[in-house]
């Protein structure tokens, strides 16, 4: 009988907000695979759920290499689905740790689409970047009625001004070596004032700060920036 | 000395889904707060988070009259917002319950607005339905550079078509009465097959289903309709 795969979101960064859902599965289960930047870098999502992995498990890094620009090729995933699949097949459960919340830009789904046909498997939501950096800058997402817009910093300048423009409320993610793009983009929609930068949200070295004043060149790849329209019905 | 205020997020339904830190908040607050249907129905946020309450607590029913179409009136939140400052100015913590993530849709902004000036408050994120949808449906929200847009379905129906037409990735909450509404548009659009639709997601009753098969003629407040475009580099 095939052990079970879960896809375990393991929150944005502080370990006391893994869910207990994910804590007794990764308790539970003999196999933890995480993914981590190829050259020995440490994996972020192990990291995060570290106080609450036994030891004694399994573990296999999901290694993938980091390249601005591009994404992993299709046969890193395949090998490794491959390997995870030879724990299910001997019978054990294998925990798959993500950073945030597993199907929201989560690499997770790439597993998924590979093993769940074959093997029982379970998403488990965790909270993911959004709501965290909303809670630690103290700004609502969405109110009422407004439409959010998620859009990663990486899409293309004239298209990222497009999707500002047209939105209420904007969560802009993995804003790393995009920084300067985005304040330019903001700049010119005169919406710099209402951004706010946050970095690392509910880890230790967190930062938060009004966008308008950031001038480091480059952010780090958890990054977001937030921008928002009060409404007057808010108060 | 105030006690602290806390809006914490309880998520999606399943008790499991609270955080660690949820639960230990909860444990150790005097006072929690609420939000429920004016007449007497029950909380969702509690019913949630029931599990994790202790008792012994005093507990403050925040009673919003539902109206269609409506959002309470600011005097309901000045109202509560007073009671919860008699305790906090006592010196209690006060938790203050929220359904899914406190920022997004969440009522919390408006005890926020009123009270965090005055007292120390801290915003503790949570699961929230949108993850706990797409793990449930097994629909990954959003992958690599997609653009995912998050709209609410009391939205005006040219503004609904607008919003959706322009995205590579939506998800559409508050779906309730606005199901047939929301079905139309997708009609038009010529999209309704690429949609799912998830109801009271990890909860006992939970339902999951392709939008094409939804007859019912309204759905329940706590519902969600997930639209996504596969790209071709997904496999």
């Amino acid at each position: 009988m095939s052990g079970r795969l879960f896809g375990i979101g393991v929150g944005p960064g502080d370990p006391e907000l893994l869910t207990l859902k994910a804590v007794r599965l990764i308790a539970d289960s003999p196999v933890i695979a995480y993914p981590a930047p190829a050259g020995g870098a440490e994996s972020m999502a192990r990291q995060i759920a570290a106080p609450h992995i036994p030891s004694g498990k399994t573990e296999i890094v999901i290694e993938t290499p980091m390249i601005p620009g591009q994404f992993p090729a299709n046969d890193i995933y395949d090998r490794y689905a491959t390997e995870i699949a030879t724990h299910l097949n001997a019978g054990d459960d294998v925990a798959v740790l993500c950073e945030g919340d597993p199907f929201l830009f989560g690499s997770f789904m790439y597993l998924f689409g590979r093993l769940s046909a074959d093997h029982p498997t379970e998403v488990v939501p965790g909270v993911s970047s959004l709501g965290a950096c909303a809670a630690r800058a103290e700004v609502p997402l969405v109110s009422r009625n407004q439409v959010l817009t998620v859009i990663p910093a990486p899409i293309e300048e004239a298209e990222l001004e497009r999707r500002i423009a047209g939105s209420d409320a904007v969560a802009i993610m993995k804003v790393g070596r995009h920084l300067a793009k985005v304040q330019r983009v903001l700049e010119k929609l005169n919406r710099i004032d209402d951004a706010t930068y946050v970095e690392r949200a509910t880890l230790d070295n967190e930062v938060v700060m009004p966008l308008a004043e950031v001038t480091a060149e480059a952010a780090p790849y958890f990054s977001m920036i937030l921008l928002r329209t009060s409404e007057a019905s808010d108060a």
